[in-house]
C-alpha cells in the first residue's frame, strides 16, 4: 500500500449563485474549465459545507476546517491569524489584533480609516509604537501591506474577549470594551494603547512629511478582531505530513504557518488579480518533491466575486484551470488531488455566503462516479455526497493510503 | 445584499413507504401536485433524517429539530409542550405533564382511558383540581381538548424524571416511581396528586351529572410525559427573526410558543382532516407581511397515515397542494420557500417510522437542481443532498441572506 502524494486547490470564493443574465448559470457552469472537469470526471465529487449548513465561512475559519481543524475549536478572532502571517512568534495568553493606521485630527473622530492607503513609512512608523510599556503588558506591534498592521499584547491577565476599537466605518472611534468579566484589563490598556498611538504618532517626522505633501497622516491605530492563539497541533505532527502551502494573501499564509505548513514564497503571487498562474503551478510541482501534502490558493475568484463582476469570474477561473492543466500534466507521479473552494462568493451578493461548495477528488486508483463537470449542481449528485470542510483533508488522506486505522 | 422572507410549510407526515397495489409508488409519487413540484424544480432538494438516521421522531422532537433545535439538547419530555401549548407560563424548576381525564370505580383499575371523550365540563373540574398545594408544592391544572389536560407541579426539589402514572391502556393505574436519585419528593406528590384528584372529581357535581346521564365519569387523572422547561433561546433572539406559526394542532401551536413564535389562530383550521386549507393559505400570505418567517403545519397526511388510508393520503396532499398553489400565487415578493414533513407516517406502518423525509427548498435566486418532482424518491438525488432537520433552518437562512458570518 503505498501513501500517495496529496495537492488541495483552493479556488478562493469560485462557488457561486446562478444568475439570470447568464441563463441561469453560475460562473463555474459557465466558465471552459477541461483540467478542472477532468478531477471531477476521473475522481468523486460532491457538495461541501465549509463549516456547517447555513454558516458563512470568513477565510479564516474557512482554511481552518479546509486543514482539518474545527474552527469552532481554535478560533477566537482574525487577530492571531494575521500576527502569525505577519512573523510574530505568537506566546500563550497573547491577545492579538488586525489594526488599521487612520487619520484622525483629534485622537477621537476618524477622517480616513485608512490614512490615505499608506504606501510607505508604515515600518518607522510601527518601530515607534512596538516595544512600548502599558503597566506590565508589552507592547508588540508590526506593520503589514499597505494601512494594514497587528498589535499584540503580551502580559499576565490578558483576555481576548474585548470589543473593537475600529468602527469600521468613518466617524466616531469606539471604546473597547469588555465582553466577559475578566477581560476589563484588556480593554482599558486596548483603549490606552490608541490614545498613545495618536499622541506619539501625530508628531513622528514620517506624518509631518506626509501632511506637507498634502497626503492623510496616519496618526492614528484602529485596534479590531482580538483573539489568543488556540494551542493548535500542527498539522504535521496531527497527521504525520511534511506540508506545504502557496498562497498569495498574507492572511492564507498565516493560516499556513499556524498550522505548521511551510510557507512557499512565490515570486509573482500576489493573491491578486494579476497573480503569476504560472508560477504558482511550478512552485506546486516542485514542493510536492519534498512535501506530501501541498496546499494552493487562487484568490482571485473571491475578488472578482466582490466585485460582483460574472464576466471577470469566468476570466479567473478559465486562467486557473490552464494552471491546473500545466500542474497536473507536469507532476511526477500519482498525486490525490482535491479541488474545491474556501467558500462561496456569489457575484450578485458581493460577499461571502453560506451556500456549499463543489468538491472534487480524484488520483491514481480513487472511486470515479458519473460527475463530468465541476460546478456547483453537477458536483452535488456525486459519490461523495455532502460533507463538512473538516471532512476534507481526512478524505484525502484516504484516498492516498494515509489514514491511521481506529480498531484492530 | 437583500433579506429575504422565508416561508416553512411542514405536510405532517406526508413521507411514506412505497407500496405494492400502488405500484410500489408512495402517496406523494402518485398525487397529482404541480404546486409542490415546482417547489422542487426551481430550487434544491434532498432527503432529509428530521433528528438522525434511524430515529423515528416525535412530532413534538421533530418540530424542535425544524426550528433549528437539537432536541437530545432541549426536549425533556412532552409534558412542557403541553402546558406552553395550553398556555401556561412555565418557570425553572417546574414539572410538567400531560395528563388525560378516565374513569375508575375504586381509584385504581381505569374502565375508560379517555372518561367517554369528556367534551364539556372539562373546564371546571380542572378549576376544582388547580391551586391545590401538595405539601409545599403548588398545583396547576388546566383542561385540553376533549379528555385531554396538564398538570404542572410547582415548588423547590422537583425533578422531572419520574414515570408515568398513565397505564396507556385500560387497568390498573401504575404508581409513579422515581428514576433518578433526587425524584422521589415529585414520584410521592404525583401519586398523591392521583389519589386526591379521585377523591376531589369523584364527588363533581358534573361527574354526578354524567353518571345519571349514562356517561363515564371524569373522575381520575393520569399524568404521563413528565419533563422540565429547557432554557430555550428564542428562535427571535438566536436568529433575530420575527415568526409566526399557523397550525391547527394543540401540540405544534405549544412548540411555536415555545420558541417564542407568534401563533396566529386561524378560523377553520382544525388539525383535522376537515381543515379550511385556504383560510391558512391566506393567514400565511398575511402573516408573511409582518414576520421574516412563517412556519405552516398541515396534520392531515399523518391522520391519514395513521388510518393506513393510502388514497384519502394522496387526497389530502393533492388538497394541500391546491392550498401551496394558490398561496405561493399570492405572495408578495419573493420569498425563500421549504416544503418538507416532520416524519415519515407510511400507511403500512399506520405510526411515524425512521425513514427520512423529502425537502425541497427555492426561491429568488436559489440554485436549482435536476429534480422535477416532491417526493421521496426523486428529492433524495438532488443538490440538497442528506441533511439533518435542525439544518433546515440555517440552510434557509442562507438562501434568504440572512445568515451571519463566522469568522472574516
Amino acid at each position: 500500500m503505498k501513501h500517495k502524494k496529496m495537492l488541495m486547490v483552493v479556488c478562493d470564493g469560485a462557488s457561486d449563485r446562478p444568475v439570470k443574465e447568464f441563463d441561469g448559470r453560475t460562473p463555474l457552469q459557465v466558465a471552459r474549465k477541461p483540467a478542472m472537469d477532468a478531477i471531477a470526471r476521473n475522481g468523486v465529487s460532491g457538495t461541501m459545507d465549509v463549516i456547517a449548513p447555513g454558516v458563512v465561512p470568513g477565510s479564516d475559519t474557512a482554511h481552518l476546517a479546509l486543514f482539518g481543524y474545527d474552527p469552532y475549536q481554535v478560533y477566537t478572532g482574525r487577530g492571531p491569524i494575521e500576527a502569525v502571517g505577519a512573523g510574530i512568534d505568537l506566546h500563550e495568553g497573547d491577545v492579538a489584533f488586525r489594526c488599521n493606521f487612520a487619520t484622525s485630527d483629534d485622537g477621537v473622530h476618524i477622517r480616513d480609516r485608512r490614512a490615505g492607503r499608506i504606501r510607505s513609512g508604515a515600518a518607522e512608523l510601527a518601530e515607534a509604537l512596538s516595544g512600548m510599556k502599558l503597566e506590565d503588558v508589552e507592547v508588540i506591534f508590526k506593520e503589514g501591506s499597505e494601512h494594514r498592521a497587528v498589535l499584540v499584547l503580551r502580559g499576565d491577565g490578558l483576555d481576548h474577549r474585548v470589543s473593537d476599537v475600529d468602527p469600521h466605518s468613518e466617524g466616531e472611534l469606539l471604546r473597547s470594551r469588555a465582553l466577559a468579566p475578566n477581560a476589563d484589563k484588556t480593554a482599558n490598556l486596548l483603549n490606552e494603547f490608541v490614545a498613545r498611538s495618536y499622541e506619539i504618532l501625530s508628531k513622528h517626522k514620517i506624518n509631518m512629511d506626509r501632511e506637507k505633501n498634502g497626503l492623510a497622516p496616519a496618526n492614528i491605530v484602529l485596534p479590531r478582531g482580538a483573539g489568543s492563539p488556540a494551542p493548535i497541533d500542527s498539522i504535521a505532527s496531527r497527521f504525520k505530513l511534511r506540508c506545504a502551502g502557496i498562497a498569495g494573501v498574507t492572511m492564507v499564509k498565516g493560516i499556513c504557518r499556524l498550522v505548521g505548513m511551510n510557507v512557499v514564497d512565490v515570486d509573482g503571487a500576489t493573491g491578486g488579480l494579476d497573480t503569476d498562474y504560472l508560477a504558482k503551478a511550478r512552485a506546486a510541482v516542485d514542493a510536492l518533491e519534498e512535501h506530501d501534502l501541498v496546499f494552493v490558493n487562487i484568490k482571485a475568484p473571491d475578488i472578482a466575486g466582490h466585485d460582483g463582476d460574472f464576466r471577470l469570474k469566468v476570466q479567473v477561473i478559465e486562467n486557473i484551470d490552464m494552471m491546473l492543466g500545466s500542474l497536473l500534466k507536469d507532476l511526477h507521479e500519482e498525486v490525490v488531488v482535491a479541488l474545491t473552494a474556501d467558500h462561496s462568493t456569489p457575484v450578485s451578493i458581493r460577499d461571502h455566503s453560506a451556500d456549499p461548495v463543489p468538491v472534487s477528488v480524484s488520483g491514481a486508483d480513487s472511486r470515479v462516479d458519473s460527475v463530468r463537470e465541476h460546478d456547483e449542481i453537477s458536483a452535488a449528485s456525486g459519490a461523495l455526497g455532502r460533507i463538512r470542510g473538516v471532512d476534507l483533508l481526512p478524505i484525502m488522506l484516504g484516498t492516498a493510503n494515509r489514514s491511521s486505522k481506529f480498531g484492530a
